[in-house]
């Protein structure tokens, strides 16, 4: 990847968000600040294969713009396009219609366009009814705003954001689990509240418009110094990630509620520690702060209905999560 | 998708790229003129199964940049950056670098940057050896230089860029054609100079290098007023896409040579009303130039060695492709 970088490509390889420098002649003018392009590609994994089998295919639209875009704000970026990429053994235009109409409604609540995208007919690679769904997002933030976690401190407050249940990671495991214990997925449960099945497919909360507005009440101000969205490998991977090595996280998982779909889950034979490392358990979005400022953040966020949680803090360390 | 637009978005909803302006604010400045970020998403189709069978991944991720940067340009845009999704049965580290590298020698190609991606393993849905890939590329265009076919007319002259082979089209169609007549792909065969595998399997032409130079030669001129990547559909389809509705565009098949393999399928059974609309037929790229330019046109194309055929021309029309 590297030799075909240059410099105006600033984001490392190993980021989740490509972040790409317009320069003056793109920006046609030498006035005033820059702004650095923000892109990311991700999928919706084999949650996909479960959304097929309950016929619910407008949560996958969610899904895939959601993977995406709360990606794409982890660095500051305000989203402005996404593009999707939908294979299929062949095109059934009514259910191609829902997985559509599932990324419109992702794009409207992300505030970003949906602009384009490619379908594939390929009925020798995949089986029939079977599809698959890559999506792409585009963002933008002002040269010197981008957050990425450089900034990190110890002290530092971490702020959770709950999830609406497991979003789009950990299905695999999911799917296994499922068909060990013979579970029936549309079949109510009062633990839950719901069928099995709206519990696990509930499309992946999005947090752009509650993170924006958030960023936007500090203009000048660096008062988050760094955002994970929690996907594949949990909490530990992804707040891992921007932790640099001045620091370790320390979180107290008993400082939040899950959804029930964990205590159903863990009741039902799958290992905790094995969830943390595949689900978010719950907290779907981290933010760390400083902390003169975290009493502002947590006011901020309740009022846009957020409800935000302290969950742990930052401390002198090597780059370690701590769960307590 | 048009419910998530607004004003921002300025491509129609059926074209093959997105384009999206940058505001003021994004810009940073009320200075000077603005620009259209452009992007588009496209996969190899079946072609992929053909490079597994063929254990030639290299050339795939060569096609993968192709297919989008190729559409990108059509626009009049510079490709920017590029991201891939990459779906496989499991992770196979030596053959994921294989298609990694191929990408990497695209964006070389096309001078734009290889940003990032997401690598998805899902063994339930891809079969073992098996797996799929999707790009996206993104680029930039001067606000009022983008180039839409909104400006072609009658007399325009039809100016085609040869293809290196099939590229990365009608590969369900081909390998059909391969099982019915039992051909060996490893096979010597004197009439194509080179083994099948070779002739199917080149990687895709990548024409934004010549494109470019020849747009960078006319910076105030309206010279080119509509260009196709001929892909899926044929020189009809993709030329009939920049048509409008007061042209037609009539196109001398005689007047290019193509590639051996394309003699090579007609001779082995394969039907040339088919072909033409299937394959590139050994065009993969055309412009619409001015008249009074198509001189000068021709002379920087070959002066980049692009070798550049007046293949036909546009007349007075109801948007139909002649071939003739």
């Amino acid at each position: 990847m590297r030799r075909t970088h240059g410099r105006r490509v600033v984001s490392k390889p190993e980021a989740f968000v490509g972040m790409f420098q317009l320069n003056d002649g793109e920006r046609a003018s030498r006035c005033a600040r820059p702004v650095t392009l923000v892109a990311c590609a991700d999928g919706v994994g084999t949650k996909v294969l479960l959304g097929v089998k309950a016929k619910r295919l407008h949560g996958l639209g969610v899904d895939l713009v959601a993977m995406n875009v709360n990606d794409l704000i982890t660095c500051g970026a305000r989203p402005l396009f996404f593009l999707d990429y939908i294979a299929v053994h062949r095109l059934e235009p009514k259910r191609l219609l829902e997985v559509i109409e599932g990324m419109s409604e992702g794009c409207r609540q992300a505030e970003c366009a949906l602009l384009g995208g490619e379908t594939a007919q390929m009925p020798d690679m995949y089986a029939r009814g079977q599809f698959d769904l890559a999506g792409f997002a585009v963002g933008v933030v002002q040269q010197g705003r981008a957050i990425d976690g450089e900034g990190v401190a110890p002290g530092d407050v971490l702020i959770g954001l709950p999830s609406n249940g497991l979003h789009s990671n950990g299905y695999s495991l999911l799917r296994k689990w499922l068909a060990r214990r013979q579970l029936k997925l549309n079949r109510h449960y009062d633990e839950l509240g719901e069928t099995l099945a709206d519990a696990v497919l509930r499309p992946t909360k999005i947090y752009v418009p509650d993170v924006l507005a958030l960023l936007d009440g500090y203009r000048i101000k660096r008062v988050v110094t760094g955002m994970a969205h929690i996907t594949g490998g949990g909490l530990p991977d992804n707040v891992g990630r921007v932790l640099g090595n001045r620091c370790s996280a320390v979180i107290e998982t008993g400082s939040w509620k899950p959804p029930p779909i964990y205590a159903f889950m863990r009741k039902r034979g799958m290992k905790r520690a094995e969830m943390f490392r595949v689900f978010n358990m719950g907290i779907g979005f981290v933010l760390a702060v400083r902390p003169r400022y975290a009493k502002g953040v947590l006011a901020r966020l309740e009022d846009c209905r957020a409800s935000p949680v302290v969950i742990g803090s930052m401390r002198r360390g090597t780059g370690k999560v701590l769960l307590r």
